[in-house]
């Protein structure tokens, strides 16, 4: 039986980077994968899912209104999936189904919280339904694990409110641990 | 820095049986711990956390207005809470402060999802804020890992919808893997 | 295809207590296990798997003779070992086997290293083989994950070197973390 | 306290490249790290850390008579080490007491076991010391995940005995799952 697979992190963690090598790793043995990240992240280019140490690739795109249930994954070894934490709780749910009923193996990659400390809806479904559940660690300035994210403006200073969606690069969001993001760190 | 720890499991894999073993093994070091349960919980007896192995003793009782932010955690080692998908949100707030802030490690047991599919509200929140999240294994009738629960009357029919909340031994809930959960297993 | 899990931890987290509650979840399900133990450990009663929390139950025994390649496993939902710490390195490439060719499911449970720090040769080889590792997490008295073992005497005096195994109970072998382990505490 | 932590996995899964990720990670904190590799390994370059997706650079190399106790780590926040298989078991213990007794994290890479099915003695004493053990995994060509590695020489055919080290590339090691081990796979 095929399993749904989470791999979440703070920010900068190095999950593209990972997503890319599984993708390498299933198609260095032949296989077929397919990748997907969200239409919404344009912080390097619509489409393409970039690992911070230099590869990037193409993948196709999703957005609230993809239906994974009729999407054709036919001879696929693995779907791929970057920026999951936009997932709609009803896509975990396709592809929760795709894994247990249709056999094929779903693998995400997410942030787990947004800069307020509140769950992304999609991350939230795939901790309550994900087989399988795995950090990818990641340091705070501080030297302990990154397990949340703050927001910070141009000025270096604390944002703490507003939107849950607001892309950007590592210029505006910072990963921290539970201690420092309770902190008066601006 | 203490954590928070969340270990998550479907019915019956030994959630208050790994939890006394904990209790026992600070005790034995000369460490204080205490221990919680939901008041909601009364299958054995209210304030009790027992292991179906026989073990069992007493713990203080949760419900939803406990405030965790003033309870007396002087001199603890360690807070153990069970049933712990019956805390509210801002309650894992509560106590993931207390591990982040005050320094007290909290370790929690409870279910991810009930009988629908659905998180509980408590281990939604527990899954976005733990700093340590750890899967308590166990096994579905056909073999597979157990990763869901579903519910069946007394004919042992199953009941696929209802209120979340229907607190009940043995005889009905069941845990279930993914592929059984969307099977017509009754 | 089955697995050869390994759940290794220091001194006294309670691999027993976990041993017995995984049997007692196969058997609450209708499924048969079969449990063994090492013939060295007679600290309380040779054959017996014994839960400090009280529960104990009878176990085959194993020994250095013990073929498990030529053992009865038919019809077993899963196979589980205590004190696995115990088992040679060819032992460990039987169970192996049991697990990846003749499908059956094997759980062992045991110490990683020795009171000098020093590898047990049957957990160095499940260590190497298993498909699953997985620690039992416990605590040293100053607070921090215990990962080694000390043996101390009667009189509570570190005793640093001297064959790798003496079995004893709670009075002459204690759980440290790895910094306690190198500090000169008696 | 720091950690020593073992990343394990079988060929080709991508440690170089979460290795690199780590470093990556580090060094955008403006924290500094210092990288070793194995003389040993020339499949690409002596003194290179290199990921198959692409990126590489340059590593202090250690070969059987480097003393890690006796190596300069100031002002380092982890130091990282490749084909950790490699390292000596009196190496190990030596980062063992690197993090545990002069706290700088130390984070391993590596091989669990050889073409025949033999854990490195290195990796032997990682998975018997290591505060943290994680698995990076992979597949078999069969669909399972890949725990094991076999040799094949340049027709494909399957090479069961001879010397643990013969540094190659893909075309002479494959990862395997336990089943297809055990098989008369060529």
């Amino acid at each position: 039986m095929a399993k749904l697979y989470f791999r979440y992190s703070s920010m900068n963690a190095g999950k593209s980077t990972a997503l890319l090598q599984v993708a390498h790793n299933y198609e260095e043995q032949g296989q077929r994968v397919r990748l997907f990240t969200a239409a919404i992240d344009d912080r390097y280019q619509v489409g393409m899912i970039t690992s911070r140490l230099g590869p990037q690739r193409e993948a196709s795109i999703f957005d609230a209104t993809t239906d994974f249930s009729v999407e054709d994954f036919t001879d696929l070894a693995c779907v791929l999936i970057d920026e999951a934490q936009f997932l709609t709780p009803p896509q975990v749910a396709q592809i929760h189904k795709l894994a247990q009923v249709r056999n094929t193996p779903v693998i995400c990659y997410g942030l787990r919280t947004d800069f307020r400390g509140e769950p992304f809806p999609g991350s939230a479904q795939l901790l309550a339904l994900a087989d399988d559940i795995e950090e990818l660690k990641n340091i705070c300035t501080c030297g302990k694990k990154a397990t949340m994210n703050i927001r910070v403006d141009q000025h270096g200073r604390r944002i703490r409110s507003g939107e849950q969606i607001v892309i950007g690069g590592n210029d505006s969001y910072r990963q921290v641990c539970g201690r420092c993001f309770y902190s008066n760190i601006s």
